[in-house]
C-alpha cells in the first residue's frame, strides 16, 4: 500500500478513498511522520517553508501545492523532492473575480455600497455597463480564456493578446502578440491583465501604456501587482482619464493608508482571485487524479520542479 | 412626408435619418406642436402624464415609451392614441445588473468597498462565489433568458420557473411551472426574481418562500419591489439564514433610514437595472425600426394599449 498525506481530516473526506493508496492527515509543519509517504499535499495558504519537512528523510517524494504559483517554495525544496503545482484549480475562481471586479466597477456597485452605508437612495441617472464594451484581455492562457468564455454572452467584443501571436479559437478570431499593445489599446474600453509575472511583464503597465488607454476606460488587474507601475497608475487615476479595479497591488498587502486606497475611481479587492469556494471541489478532483496515478506508478501531473520534472506528462 | 418626434436633438442624431419620415425634436411637455405628427417618443425617465399631450389634437397617433413597463401611462392616454413599450431594449442592461448583484454579493465586494473606505487590507480568507452554485431563475421571459445566457459559462447549474411549465431551450432542459417552487427552492443556492408585477406575483416571496430557501442562499430581486414581502425579508436577513441583493425595494425609493438599509447581508442598488449606457443604442435601433415601419404604413411593433392594440404584430 502506498501512503499519501493531505492537510487534515476534512481533506481526507473531500478527496475520498482511492484504491491502492492509504490517505493520512499531515499538515507538513512537523518532520515527515513516515518514510513510506510518497505524495504529500501542502496546506493551502501556509508557509512555503513547510515543504522542507517533506525532505527531512531521504528518498524521492512528491509535494503537491494547492497554488498555481510556486516560486516561493523552491528555496525550501530538498534535491530529491518533486514539486507539483495546482494548474487549473483556480481558473474558475480567478476568472470569476475578474468579471466580478469589471461588472462591479462599471455598474457603480462601490457608489451603491457607500450610499447604503449612509442609508440613502441615490437619484436616478444612467450608469456605464459592460454591454457593447471592447474588452482587451492581456494574457491569454487558461485563465484569460476562462475570462473570455464568461464575458462572451455579455454582448461585448473581445480581443486577446499573448506573449506570441497565434491563431484564435471559438472566442476570439486571432490572438495578438504582446508587442501589438500600442495599436490595440486605443480601441479598448476595458483592459484585463492576466499575464504571469515575468521580467517582460514587470512594469508593463507604465505611463505610456496608461496614456494609450482611451479616456474613461477601465483597467482590471487580476495578474500580479508589479505588472502595473503604481505611481503611474496613481497619476492616471488622479488625472481622471482612467478607472481601475485591482485584485492585486504593488506593494501587497497594500499598507494601511497607502494613497491607492483613496485614489479616485479605483476598486480594490484583497487578492482574492483564487479564494472562493470553487477551490475545494477542483482541488479535491486534482488530488484524486494524482493519487490514482500514484497508485499505479504513473508520474504525477503538473510537475514544476525536482527530479521528476523531466518526466512530467501534464504541463 | 410623415412626421415623427424624438425627445431632443441627441435622439435625432442617435436614430439617424429614415427615408420617408421627418424626425423632429419634442419633449412632450407641451401640447402637440403639429397635427401631422403620427409617432412620438416619450422621453425616458420623465412623467407618464406627458403622454396626455399627444392626444391634445384629435387623430390616431402612436406614443413610443422607452420603458418596458407602461401601467403608469395608461391613465393619461387619450382614446385614439396607441401606446408601444420598449420590449427588449432593457434586456441586456437588466440581465447584466442581475449578474452584477449576484457576483458582487457572493464574492464580497461590499466588504471590500467598506475596507477600502477604511484604507485597510482584509486578512486572507475563503469567500463564497458563483461557480458550482445552483441558480433558480424565477420568471423566464426575455430577461430571465438573458440572465441564464450570461450565467451559463460560470460553471453553475440553472433551473428556470415561469408562470406555466413548458419545454426547455439550449440553456435549461425544462421550464418548470410557478407552482413547483416549494419543491425547487430547497435545492437553490441563488434565487433570482425576474417576474412581472402581477396579482399572482405580489408578495410571492413571503415567509414561507424564504423559509424554503436553504441556509446561506442568496435572493436577488431584479423584478419589482412588491414581489417580496419586505417584513418577511427583514426577519429572514436578521435570522442570518439568507442573504439578499436587491435592485428594487418596497417601498421604493427606499426611504432614508429604512431598516432594510442596515439589515445584515444585504446589498441594495437604486433600481438601476435598465439604467446603463446599453440602453441608448438599443433604444435607437428600436425607434429606427418603428420609423421604417411608419414610413411604409406598417403598424408599429410592441403595441400594448390603444386602438391599434389588436393590429400589433410584434408582441
Amino acid at each position: 500500500m502506498r501512503i499519501a498525506t493531505v492537510p487534515d481530516a476534512e481533506w481526507i473526506e473531500r478527496v475520498g478513498p482511492v484504491e491502492g493508496v492509504e490517505v493520512r492527515s499531515w499538515d507538513m509543519s512537523t518532520p515527515l511522520p513516515d518514510p513510506e509517504i510518497g505524495y504529500a499535499v501542502h496546506p493551502y495558504l501556509t508557509s512555503p517553508a513547510r515543504v522542507a519537512n517533506v525532505g527531512s528523510v531521504p528518498g524521492h517524494r512528491v509535494v503537491q501545492l494547492m497554488t498555481a504559483g510556486y516560486d516561493a517554495h523552491l528555496a525550501h525544496l530538498h534535491a530529491d523532492v518533486s514539486l507539483c503545482n495546482a494548474a487549473g484549480v483556480h481558473d474558475a475562481a480567478t476568472a470569476e473575480q475578474a468579471v466580478t471586479l469589471m461588472l462591479a466597477a462599471l455598474r457603480g456597485i462601490p457608489e451603491f455600497v457607500q450610499a447604503q452605508a449612509r442609508a440613502t437612495w441615490l437619484p436616478i441617472r444612467m450608469w456605464s455597463g459592460l454591454a457593447d464594451k471592447r474588452v482587451l484581455i492581456v494574457g491569454y492562457g487558461r485563465i484569460g480564456r476562462a475570462i473570455a468564455a464568461r464575458l462572451a454572452p455579455f454582448e461585448v467584443s473581445l480581443t486577446a493578446v499573448a506573449s506570441r501571436p497565434r491563431a484564435g479559437d471559438d472566442l476570439v478570431p486571432v490572438v495578438h502578440g504582446m508587442d501589438e499593445w500600442p495599436t490595440l489599446l486605443p480601441h479598448a474600453d476595458v483592459v484585463v491583465l492576466v499575464v504571469p509575472l515575468l521580467p517582460a511583464t514587470t512594469g508593463l503597465v507604465d505611463a505610456d501604456f496608461l496614456a494609450a488607454m482611451p479616456a474613461g476606460s477601465l483597467l482590471v488587474n487580476i495578474a500580479r501587482g508589479p505588472v502595473v507601475d503604481t505611481d503611474a497608475l496613481l497619476a492616471a487615476l488622479h488625472s481622471g482619464r482612467i478607472r481601475a479595479a485591482l485584485d492585486v497591488t504593488d506593494p501587497e498587502p497594500l499598507p494601511d493608508g497607502h494613497p491607492l486606497w483613496t485614489a479616485p475611481d479605483v476598486l480594490i479587492s484583497p487578492h482574492v482571485g483564487g479564494a472562493s469556494n470553487a477551490f475545494y471541489p477542483r482541488a479535491a478532483a486534482l488530488i484524486r487524479t494524482q493519487l490514482q496515478r500514484y497508485a499505479v506508478g504513473q508520474p504525477p501531473l503538473h510537475i514544476v520542479a525536482g527530479p521528476s520534472a523531466d518526466r512530467s506528462t501534464g504541463r
